[in-house]
């Protein structure tokens, strides 16, 4: 059993404060927050997340972070090892989290008394997720994605923040920035944006958890664009390493980035017409992209396929540089040319569609240049014009 | 006396096609070019302009380029090198302009025949260009200026195009982008942006006449936020330099990044309301920043600043690592700051302010990330919300 938390914020104080019993209104009640997931930038968000809930009275202290649980080659188990150092040791060795962060390697016992869920797992495990926690959360829940990718249906794109809202009954917002989990994690300066659907005091709230001095973080009341953002970038990184591996020099990685960056904005307004292009300009948006595109593994593996003369396989690649970590801009390239060629959209996004036909071997990496030279122009585009 | 060059487009043919002298009406004139500065950018933008004028009926083959006169160290004039060469031997070695690109050292002569002016010189120079050609120029003349910077008076501050508008009393469009003359001068990938006033078509015929299979360009109709786009980046190249300088990492320079963009957005809204949000998606925008902030002198310097803890000014700097080249980030900052300050906006532009007070040391390179993380949230801009 995993341990807990006393709350250290005085109760009476906050009663005072928030209307307590003396007019006769109970103090309300404080927020609970689980972190589902514990990986690099799992790890971060809760060590963000637990230095704002010691500060802020309408939180409980303790957060609770749900473990995969593995067993390390000591043999501890990672949840114990986490809960006895205080440091997640495998996916972030040498932060310390914060006493308030518990690790807890029971799902469901994780969720079932936080109000505040925030996912952040690779995204091709959220729908078994959802399927082992739904009905035992609370149903006032609100929950928060920081995942990036997007299930590719019959019927359609289906982002994974609607994935939780259908799936669990509860609504859903989203996080996404120019976030190196690593770099937070030794508190450098970055931003992020929190995406939210209707209610902007949720937004709020998620907003006072995540944001402190070097991390910096505003919210949009725009979930599909910021959530698109965050997943179609890393197709743009793919172009942006196959620039630098070809050696065309930084104006044309430049124009490739904001070609990217254009049918970004088109292919989620196409999607969703209620996106907006001011999405865009957020740290979700062009500062994200930026960051992808400078480090980053998908810039760094299509690097490296272009070196190759894309005579290298990217699962060849991949295996070889990342780990057993795979590349979401390939799998995302190709989720996104479903998308495009179901709807007949084929030609209006010539580099998301060259990305794809480069990454199965059909082009060869030169063309992500001589593709995109062809961009269509507005007049080309026809109705479609406001997307771009 | 410069040489000139004979048309090779066939009259007869180009009659033919513009409805000729057959049905009553005089074949359309030739428009003819010249090009004022033979800089690096300004012999890359001949040689662009010499290739499209051989392939276009409309225009004269000959672009005259003025050559402020120099003489070389073999005791030879530049101009007559170029002319007997066809390379700017001293500006851009090792690339030929094209054989119909005529040097001419007199600058009255060169403009006087021209109906399409393109002006790409320093800044400082452009006031006493004007004031050596006005009213030896064709009345009915065009111009473009591919010139970045501005001017800042007493009345406000007065962009280049405004300038040669005012003192020739000619229209003017400008050209900006992602434009590292020496990629584009080795037919690299890159796109740039025109910037037009009114009309649409004379914005269609400067496309047409810098428009190349490596050379993306296209038309907004918003000078002066393509303009500000152009001058502006340096100042946010300056702080990106810094944070490289400081080793921050990817996210932190995303972020400042971002950041100045939105500076960059706000002042321009402000100064002229008539500037529009999607130009700063335009190669001029968000591509120019990005190559600007990878590479170029402006970050350079400023990231040899901050490695030296702003101990050696940046004229210093300057004068050991660009031989004899001026940072424009540094002086456009100053000029900047000098209009915030004006109007009462210094609060607003965290960034801004920020660069001018650590170029001239009042602030530690620190401060950059400091100030910034003060970036004003919507809520306190109050009533220019909608210029953020």
């Amino acid at each position: 059993m995993a341990p807990s938390v006393e709350d250290s914020n005085n109760n009476t104080a906050a009663a005072a404060i928030g209307g307590g019993v003396e007019n006769g209104t109970p103090p309300p009640e404080k927020s609970r927050v689980t972190v589902v997931g514990s990986g690099n930038w799992g790890s971060v968000a809760a060590k963000l997340i637990a230095s704002n809930t010691l500060k802020l009275n309408s939180f409980h202290d303790e957060v609770r972070m749900w473990v995969f649980e593995e067993t390390l080659p000591t043999g501890e188990k990672l949840s114990e090892v986490i809960n006895r150092t205080n440091e997640n040791v495998k996916y972030l060795p040498g932060i310390k989290l914060g006493k308030n962060v518990i690790a807890d390697p029971n799902l469901e016992n994780a969720v079932k008394d936080a109000n505040m869920l925030v996912f952040v797992t690779p995204h091709q495990f959220m729908e078994g997720i959802c399927k082992r926690i739904v009905g035992k959360i609370r149903k006032d829940a609100e929950a928060i994605s920081l995942i990036k990718g997007m299930e590719v249906k019959k019927e359609g794109p289906c982002m994974i923040s609607s994935l939780i809202s259908e799936q669990l009954g509860i609504n859903c917002c989203v996080l996404m920035g120019a976030n190196i989990a690593n770099e937070i994690a030794v508190e450098k300066f970055s931003e992020a944006t929190v995406g939210y659907r209707k209610s902007k005091d949720i937004a709020e709230k998620w907003v006072q958890l995540f944001n402190i001095s070097y991390f910096n973080v505003s919210a949009v009341q725009d979930v599909e664009g910021v959530e698109l953002c965050g997943t179609l970038k890393n197709v743009v990184a793919i172009a942006a390493g196959l620039v630098d591996g070809l050696e065309m020099g930084n104006n044309t990685k430049a124009a490739i980035m904001r070609i990217g960056l254009r049918e970004m904005k088109a292919f989620s307004k196409l999607l969703f017409p209620s996106v907006k292009d001011s999405t865009f300009f957020e740290s979700c948006g062009v500062a994200d992209l930026i960051t992808t595109c400078l480090g980053g593994r998908n810039r760094k593996c299509a690097e490296a396929f272009a070196r190759n003369g894309g005579k290298r396989s990217f699962d060849e690649l991949e295996a070889e540089m990342l780990q057993g970590q795979k590349l979401q801009g390939v799998s995302t390239a190709k989720e996104v040319y479903e998308v495009l060629r179901h709807r007949g959209w084929l030609e209006l996004f010539p580099l998301f569609s060259t990305v794809h036909e480069i990454c199965i071997g059909r082009l060869p990496p030169t063309a992500i240049v001589e593709y995109s030279e062809h961009t269509p122009k507005f007049s080309l585009v026809g109705g479609s014009n406001q997307f771009f």
